[in-house]
């Protein structure tokens, strides 16, 4: 059976503009290849209302999941709650659970309940929130899109909340050969290597290490057995 | 008048599955800024045919330029250049020049200009070759679509060699504001700034450093007398 597909969807202007380097779509992609769910497309969007919408769009009907990271704190600028409420054809509102959560944890450290903290209790209808043992404004889940927030600890944290909850498939098994030798000099019998193995993916990535061209070749598949088969072979011609 | 517009897309498995951590499109989007063109949306899909061409097609139609990154190489799993002659509906084969600056390069080498480093003299009809000073295989720009090497190195070469011929607008200007408080003690004063400088981008980037809470405010805009502008009344609310 094939496993279930994922999209994940980055919100945020300062990845756009170059001003901060994304990470969570590179920590999502390893945790998805180990828990058996395909990564087939991530998308980063602007702060823009009608292009987080129509992105959720597109990806919850073209996968099995889609992750969000970014906007949905207390500022101004956090607009993909909104936008995702919209996106479902869903009213939004504040959640007494998601108030209750907040209140608690703002009471804890001494610190003012305001109007933009309760913002982020402003949750989709019909949606399960997400746990965040960090700074407790929870994510949400609605339909087959979970959104989640952007600031890596939290974010890492959110995924931990949700991804044991999702069936998985058969995890990626990733193989890798390191040869010494430019890529052309391999391409041949690497190529028809692959073609013998359908069912897996074969990739050739070319490095360039003290002015000598090397070439890692790698090697993806969910069945241990063909994966080891298929590096034995490979071994067999360039190790 | 507006900027014009632009989009990456990153062709490769191997950032969605984990392997490795993209760095193109962080490059791309600083260079972008800083020669006055809007960065406003970001794709990364799978070594797949049907999902390239897809996305060439979408972002060719909703943008001024897109760059892609990735799988120009000599190798099977190289199949942006017919992905993208197929999205752009042209046809696609070995070319005269491109041959000649492999061969040139090879000879220089002393390495053999096999059949797979001849692969990367197929081009599609009607393309402008984009100069490769690293490595010589060319990229190409089709349309508004420029077509690029996914090995850092090479991808920055290439956007050194194709960015200075497109037309830019204004540059845009970031300055940010560290402050030591949480994003939502903030939050409502800088909301309201924000809405009276509709003109410019304010966004909020909270972090934490030795336990406490501080935020990022950052104002973006092209016009370099309205960002300092703002950014004086920002320092007047908290600095």
């Amino acid at each position: 059976m094939a496993n279930p597909t994922a999209a994940i969807l980055v919100i945020g202007d300062e990845i756009l503009t170059g001003r901060t380097r994304d990470s969570n779509l590179h920590y999502l992609a390893g945790k998805l290849a180990g828990a058996g769910i395909d990564l087939v497309e991530a998308r980063i969007v602007a702060d823009d209302p009608v292009a987080i919408a129509a992105a959720v769009r597109a990806l919850s009907a073209a996968c099995d999941h889609v992750f969000t990271s970014g906007g949905i704190g207390p500022t101004h600028d956090d607009i993909t709650a909104d936008a995702v409420a919209e996106a479902m054809g869903v009213g939004i509102g504040p959640r007494a659970d998601a108030l209750a959560i907040l209140q608690a944890h703002y009471d804890r450290q001494g610190v003012e309940f305001n109007e933009s903290r309760r913002r982020m209790a402003r949750i989709p209808d019909g949606a399960t929130l997400i746990e965040n043992p960090v700074s407790a404004a929870p994510g949400f889940t609605i339909g087959n899109v979970h959104v989640m927030a952007g600031v890596p600890q939290i974010f890492e944290a959110m995924v931990a909340s949700v991804l044991p909850g999702l069936a998985g498939g058969a995890p990626l098994l990733t193989q890798t050969l390191r040869v010494m030798r430019p890529e052309a000099d391999i391409a041949a019998p690497f190529g028809a290597l692959a073609a013998e193995y359908p069912d897996l993916s074969m990739g050739s990535y070319p490095f360039v290490q003290g002015g000598a061209y090397g070439t890692n070749l790698v090697i993806r598949g969910t069945d241990p057995g063909r994966v080891s088969e298929a590096m034995l072979r490979l071994t067999g011609l360039f190790g």
